[in-house]
């Protein structure tokens, strides 16, 4: 503990130098927010947290802590999922709080450059002033910032259309391991050699620190319209999802909500609703005027066919939006009616929608566990909401048991343990089931290259390949 | 020589012994046909040929090389233009053209998962029968497979708007250098850990072996229409790429031809080009047949606002095929005004494109050779094709070093060296003008990482970097 209290007091000092004092944190009290992310369940005090202004202090700070072998866990706004910016007890978090403005925005090449704080709103924001506005739109799109983004690779409603945030980035600035400055991409449509902007992408900050970021930007569509429609089953709306994509039709956004979801939204903030529904699908067309009139009235045509109790479309953007509202708040509304609640993150093929939330449905009962579904049903991207009281002794465990059948079962049909909210520390038991031995090894060595002391957010995203045989172990539980 | 000999006849033999005798291939006569890709100023005669049919036979080709450390190189159409498939005087060249089944179409996934050896437009074929197709469709789709597609990450005429071959990629299975295979990827949306699909497009063989694709399909768009433009100037027309673009309008081609490619392409094929243009603009849009229409009308506008000579909007399919044909026949076109020609590879920032133009005539006066321009202007992604005569000596040389400046402008401006043909062995000079030292060190230790006995196309993508000072130094010599 003496070495530890010499080696916070020695780096406090040193990054001092160069930092305003009030920005170098090493009081308890001080730096409890920095303890978690969104998944509040992993907390973690960290020896010390900076928050540079400028490239040079965050360059250097990266510098000093590969100097000296001190683990650096850069963070946004803290919205993860998955523990990803969770602090390491002997290291340093590196806040991009202060990195907040948008450098430039050039409407010709239809890009924005932008700071990696910056929140993924305010892009859109400062966008449209143009008639442009950047596509990737996570829920918590008000308060995370891009990079967070890049960072996680997150998704949102409008994916389904307009791609993640990899498909919607054209450079990446970033500090590496060894606290050198290079630029990934540019401003050209594609680039040559290994596409490691790409590879960042994800990466969850174990290769890299993001200091700037150049986004793609679209034109604001001329009309949007949501097409809301009630089930009396799930499986009829999964098939109803499955149709609309068969059919040709590309929406901006196609979303589901199940029985728990539907009711606990409408309580909350009453968007007209079906609450005797067992499933509703939220569809949005965006385009040209002709072009959405058509395509809603092609949705509605098949929602019709597979059985839909009710249909309705947004005659008003106020409209629109309420019905939207419903939806992105069905997090906190879900939170009104259960004392805590665990959110998952796998994707599966769409094709298996019906399947897996039957199965999932029979999980809930053996154990004993409510679970809300809303979630990106065109990308087959799920959010089941598992409710349960971390005050019932041992009820924690068995939800998170519970979220990982939830993933296995993702794997087992061809789907993934993450959609959108990254491994972190959250999924790493669930790494091995995805990937063999091999391929983790792979993992291991990119991350070897870009970072060989390890001390970019060590024991993050990638299992260690000695504990694969533990984590394994936990397979052969008996299954639901 | 002995030892080659030798070594030669042990690896035919172990071949044999599981593959096809006939397609183990030792004589210079029957090798011929693989000594050099699109690129055939770059030649070579391989120590064997082998062309195996099933994976596990592939698998054992590069298990036993990875043990005798011998170069693969692996080899689809051998339609690249950057001699990335140049076989290794001392290895193996693997040929995938017995692998040309279509294994599976879900039209529900929208997927296609199809062998490495299949050609691009065999796919769009086969899934048209349900109403898909495959997007990216480079000008060589009716020869190039979907496995080259992949390492070179083309594009082509249609990925404006729906992107490059990374974007319209779900899953790759692939040999890794040691003979182990693995699948990147999967049926879902996104996936977890480091994004080593992305990384796998575009490396051209230096990372692994293709040996399955699942592509994703697209519904073939109600109408498609193709505007024709002509103008007595080149920066009007490109100040007409940038107004249709920033007018909110994404084309799903929007293609640039100059003088002397217009003039080739109407001798050639009649597509009513008028040769007096010194510009043409060839605009396709596709959707709805309402926004098409809608779009159309605006996009003639936009044209006539920037002094368009004349504007013609095709109004049958055999029109607008007939629009498409001068262009996609402008490469051989061009073949028949010169004795040779040498196609280059640019990307730039679409705001750009005036000045490049106008640089690039400069330079074509200062060497003396004339440049046709046939390229994706919407991408900012030009192809130059220099004319010269390779039996005038040192003409080849000259045409090189023009093509070199061309590639340095391209970087100058923010844009990059290779669109998508790739860095082969052709636009190694280039790499350390466009990629620092520790980028450069980057790929090689990604490189390392995947291939650390360095059998995969050996020589190919990146320079060495003892090479860099002398490649450098290329930098010092005078610009036009």
């Amino acid at each position: 503990m003496v070495v530890r209290a010499d080696k916070k007091a020695y780096l406090a000092n040193h990054f001092r130098q160069f930092i305003d004092s009030e920005y170098v944190i090493c009081d308890e009290e001080t730096q409890r927010p920095y303890e978690c992310d969104g998944l509040s369940m992993y907390c973690q005090q960290p020896m010390l947290v900076v928050l540079p202004d400028t490239v040079e202090q965050a360059r250097k700070v990266v510098e000093i802590c590969h100097e000296q072998k001190i683990p650096v866990v850069a963070r946004g706004a803290g919205t993860g999922l998955c523990a990803g910016a969770m602090p390491n007890a002997e290291g340093v978090v590196l806040s991009l709080a202060k990195f907040t403005r948008i450098l430039d925005i050039d409407p010709l090449a239809r890009t924005a450059r932008v700071q990696p704080g910056v929140r993924n709103i305010s892009i859109s924001v400062e966008a449209g002033k143009v008639g442009l506005y950047y596509a990737p739109d996570p829920s918590s799109q008000i308060a995370c910032t891009i990079g967070g983004n890049v960072a996680e690779n997150s998704g949102g409603v409008h994916c389904l259309k307009y791609g993640l945030t990899v498909h919607n980035i054209m450079a990446v600035e970033m500090i590496t391991a060894d606290g050198s400055l290079i630029t990934l991409g540019s401003e050209g449509l594609d680039t040559s050699g290994f596409d490691l902007l790409a590879l960042i992408h994800g990466s969850e900050g174990l290769l890299g620190v993001i200091t700037e970021i150049t986004v793609k930007l679209l034109p604001v569509p001329e009309k949007a319209q949501v097409t809301m429609a009630a089930f009396d089953d799930v499986e009829s709306a999964a098939n109803a999802v499955g149709a609309v994509i068969s059919a040709g039709i590309i929406p901006a956004g196609l979303e589901m909500m199940d029985r728990h979801a539907i009711v606990a939204a409408e309580d909350y903030c009453h968007a007209g609703y079906p609450k005797d529904a067992k499933a509703l699908l939220l569809c949005e067309l965006d385009g040209v005027e002709e072009e959405v009139n058509d395509y809603c009235e092609r949705v509605g045509e098949i929602f019709r066919q597979h059985q839909a109790a009710e249909v309705r479309v947004s005659q008003t953007e106020a409209e629109r939006a309420l019905l939207w509202k419903g939806r992105k708040s069905a997090f906190p509304a879900v939170g009104r009616i259960s004392p805590d609640y665990y959110c998952m993150d796998g994707t599966i093929p769409r094709g298996q929608l019906a399947y897996v939330l039957g199965r999932m449905e029979a999980m809930s009962q053996h154990y004993d566990l409510r679970v809300a579904n809303v979630f990106h049903a065109g990308d087959g991207n799920l959010h089941p909401l598992i409710l349960f009281d971390a005050n019932v002794p041992g009820e924690f465990e068995k939800t998170e048991e519970f979220g990982g059948r939830i993933l296995e079962l993702c794997v087992e049909v061809g789907g993934c343990i993450t959609g959108e909210h990254g491994v972190g520390v959250e999924k790493l038991r669930q790494m091995p089931i995805q990937f063999n031995e091999h391929e983790i090894s792979m993992f291991l060595s990119i991350k070897q290259c870009f970072d060989p002391r390890e001390i970019l957010n060590p024991g993050k995203g990638i299992p260690i390949l000695k504990n694969c045989q533990e984590y394994r172990s936990i397979d052969n539980h008996s299954k639901p």
